[in-house]
């Protein structure tokens, strides 16, 4: 043990449609280190799986704790999970049905792994330690890729009958609308997600010559969604109106959860975030004006861990597991 | 007493946007005796206190057991309800927006009285002794003149943080869509209620000059939701696709139900439930093309109770109430 850290150690994974974040965390959540990396687009499960593999590696041998301070691993992948038996039953982002994630990773890295959907881990953080401590009732929804969500309600993180509740993504809000890569139509993240930002901003920099996306598509650079919310901050016009247009979508959303949920609070995280009011604020809006009362007075607020939420949940889940129960690899 | 017959029976009220149900109800949820009366019309919250306690004490004195063997009273209204106070919160289709229900009806009933949302109170009946028994989680709409709905996930009836949860009728499925009387777009209820349907109906009409709808129009009957569903069952097929429209549309919100819940089952009840399969077929089929795996497979039943659930459920609050709970009204 390296002085003055707290031992055991473990590493939360939040693998998202096309990132990696990892980050080796505290008993008391405190995140020592991370990495963060690009996930390349593939087909094959075997390189996200080793993806995985490499950055908890990484992390493992960085220094900060020794090696063997690194007692569990959590996993948070935007799939229906099977908790059952670790098996990823249904994704959209990734080529994991069928696969049993939980058990191919605790056989490579010979650690207790766990493993729950990305929107659970992210609801999960903001439970234990963030905006959503103490509340009995709560909605997250994580604004990445895709949009993950989780939901506490009557103080019990809602699972379904097989694992596979809370898909707020994947509400319709518009039944004519745009294909969702779920193959339903006018999903929430057909047109409020980190994609569909991108969506946006790229149509805008065709209609505002004068903008930094139109320079930046001009030079051949693809739009995306981190693209336009860089050049929001940088006060781009154009990347505001869509971030604009976005979170009043968003908003549509928040405003069916309210009605669902009647939480005390609707808290949104993932990569998008980091726009902040830029997006909340539409959001929020548009999302009074659609809830009834007296729902449509519950806040709408960023996630307390942010970008980080689901890494930080899914090193709650590690935590929670080495704690409270008896992890497959061992039996 | 009158032999044969269980004493202490209740009286169970379903008062809906356009009428009114109630049932003299025994402990073993058999219904003993009905009434049924059109809503008038109307802004003033007593005529419609008025008209429960009419209906409650015909059925206290039907002769079916002694007015004395009634012993309470349950009422399921379109409103959430703020249960420590009885008071309506938010109601759209009575003016019963402020009114403290539960205390003026104990007041002139003289009886304990037992208050909810009427979507409550019929997942209340089907999750008692009808079709979602023993599960832990379970969908309900009732489509009416408008959508009510009661939520069970994870064992316990969603309330929400106010009690105003589970509002699935005015979650937003087409945001651009038709205004409902909330105030809000493309509500589930502006599109797929049984005032959804009559208007449908009424549009079709005006295209089959052959059809049973046009020719009751011709003569001047409004097209209703109950005249959709009549002529429907008597073979009309200008009927049955207004019937095959609207349970597409409740498709598209059962899907969501399915992908936000993953329920073991969603039951359909309410005044159009008696359309059956008519409606029941298509919307099976539309939410089973938009859920995800593994929530896609989730059975969509009719509700047990069909239109008596509220009605029934009512019931079970106040035989509930008799069982466990101090009624307002003593203390």
């Amino acid at each position: 043990m390296v002085a003055g850290v707290p031992e055991d150690c473990v590493i939360g994974v939040d693998l998202g449609g096309t990132k990696l974040l990892a980050g080796l965390v505290n008993p008391e959540l405190r995140v020592l280190e991370r990495t963060y990396r690009l996930a390349p687009p593939s087909n094959d499960p075997e390189d996200l799986l080793q993806l995985v593999v490499d950055e908890v590696r990484e992390l493992t041998h960085s220094g900060i704790v020794a090696p063997s301070d690194v007692v569990g691993v959590g996993v948070g992948i935007p799939s229906l999970i099977d908790q059952a038996t670790g098996v990823a039953v249904s994704t959209v982002h990734q080529p994991f049905d069928g696969v049993p994630v939980r058990d191919e990773l605790q056989d490579r890295l010979q650690l207790p792994v766990a493993l729950d959907n990305d929107g659970n881990c992210a609801m999960l953080a903001e439970w234990r330690a963030g905006a959503a401590r103490g509340c009995d009732d709560a909605v997250l929804m994580t604004v990445g890729t895709g949009i993950g969500s989780g939901v506490v309600a009557g103080g019990t993180l809602i699972r379904g009958s097989t694992g596979a509740a809370t898909e707020l993504g994947h509400m319709v809000v518009d039944f004519d609308g745009p294909l969702c890569p779920c193959t339903n139509r006018g999903c929430l993240e057909a047109l409020a997600s980190g994609t569909a930002l991108g969506r946006e901003g790229a149509r805008l920099a065709g209609q505002r010559p004068g903008s930094a996306l139109a320079r930046l598509a001009g030079a051949g650079e693809v739009i995306t969604g981190v693209t336009v919310t860089e050049q929001a901050q940088l006060g781009d016009r154009a990347a505001r109106e869509a971030l604009e247009r976005v979170g009043t979508l968003l908003g549509v959303g928040i405003a069916n959860a309210m009605n669902i949920f009647n939480p005390e609070v609707v808290l949104i995280g993932g990569g998008v975030s980091a726009a902040g009011e830029m997006l909340l604020g539409p959001a929020r809006t548009e999302a009074r004006r659609r809830a009834r009362p007296p729902s449509n007075g519950v806040r709408v607020e960023a996630a307390t861990f942010g970008a980080d939420a689901g890494m930080v949940g899914a090193a709650v889940l590690a935590l929670d597991l080495l704690r409270d129960g008896t992890p497959a690899w061992q039996g």
